[in-house]
């Protein structure tokens, strides 16, 4: 975590990050002996879940208080391939510019040269038990801000 | 469907087969270029799914009425591979053998060739809302042997 | 496939959509009783695998002649979920906006209602069989531009 | 690791087993609110692979040095359910009662309460670059022997 003065997202200040590790299975790859493209958003949902839990706040205990956060909008870009039995860092941040709802930002890295091989976002709306969007709930916000991720 | 005197599971009376087809996609497929074998399990539950729909039942419409088949028992014995694009078919048959809950044997083949790739089974056990295991529900059971599937 | 004249990319003239179905399974679905969004990834590959065999001019074969089109961006909007055993629609165009690889655009619709579950597109480089981004080969701009999807 | 005298697979010896873990994500669950069963071949393929890993010898290094060992048969039995972010230990060892290729037990465990979610096994054949079906290469069986996995 480092100051990104040129970072406009965060009006300067810090971002941090959050990181955790994944192994390439076979399962994860295709004819092409890369890992399939819409495997890496089964990855950015590790990245987001394992954040949370850094935070003592798993995504799970947030859908069992009422709260949950479907994907409304997802981008990737593809810069470099994974390979079978690659062990991977994803990235994941929160990007405070998104007032509605919550964005994350990832990348994704090969963890013995630290290529980046994608970058991408999600975006989630917060909705309640009904469906209905929500304000984002002040216990999720209160702790992102105090872990310094929003 | 043909008579199959030898067959013992259903006492020397016809066993219908269903037959429905799937094209295997890249996002199927592994690093050795064929089918990851985890996706045979995918496309033994379309096997199944069609065959129901095709007697006017969907499983779907079984869970409405409250009753659920979970997987209980796999088996996959792998003989040849499914490569991209390959259109495959999906047999599905109802094995009279199991009292208890339903079991279905599948059989894969590669349809321009008629290649067997893969032959299975599964087993389910009939459950309610509340999990618990129940008998098989009549209906279900009428339907399957007014199509001679039973 | 209706005139679009305020359709700046593809210059006012008609935009041609291919349009083929998936039944969601089991298999597709999460915990939130819907289907997981990365699935809509494999849907868009059905799409534009099927546009390209609808023109007589299989993926595969392209693959076989030594061009390869590996996913380099892809973005989604998630407006509706689709459910199990839904029957929708994977609506694909070719968008002409781009010039060094090929974009596809993706509408993804439920079938009873023709409800707009997902928009998207997806970015591809041409690639030969060393991995070196090439330009369009000639015979698949000239087969789009024939169909008129370019 | 503790002798297990009943065990007539490994003639009294001791069975070794190996133990890892993985975390249920959402797009390993299903509709009824657990994880889908295919994703346990999946996590029996994660279970080989990383005890493979622990006796140094990665299954990607096998590949590598030309040897492969496709699945030719599973079977699952299914006692209990994995659910949304749950631990799970997957146990895997070797069973020596196959001599032509290689077959690994399997026992997927809930990891808080050790509930035994899945038991099962899968069978390899050994096979060169060709496809050809070779005996049990020599430096993999004698490693297993001597970390005691056979």
């Amino acid at each position: 975590m480092t100051p990104m003065p040129d970072d406009k997202r965060n009006g300067g200040a810090a971002v941090k990050t959050h990181r955790t590790e994944y192994r390439v299975i076979y399962g994860d790859t295709d004819n092409m002996g890369v890992a399939y493209h819409a495997n890496y958003l089964r990855w950015f949902e590790i990245g987001r879940a394992e954040l949370f839990r850094s935070l003592g706040m798993t995504y799970k205990s947030i859908e069992e208080k009422g709260y949950f956060l479907p994907v409304s909008e997802v981008y990737c870009k593809f810069v470099d391939s994974a390979r079978y039995d690659d062990l991977i860092v994803i990235e994941t941040s929160v990007d405070s510019s998104l007032r509605a709802g919550i964005k994350f930002n990832y990348r994704i890295l090969r963890k013995k040269d630290e290529t980046e091989l994608v970058r991408g976002f999600t975006k989630h709306a917060y909705v309640d038990r009904s469906g209905r969007v929500i304000r984002p709930p002040r216990f999720i916000t209160d702790i992102l801000k105090q872990n310094r991720f929003l």
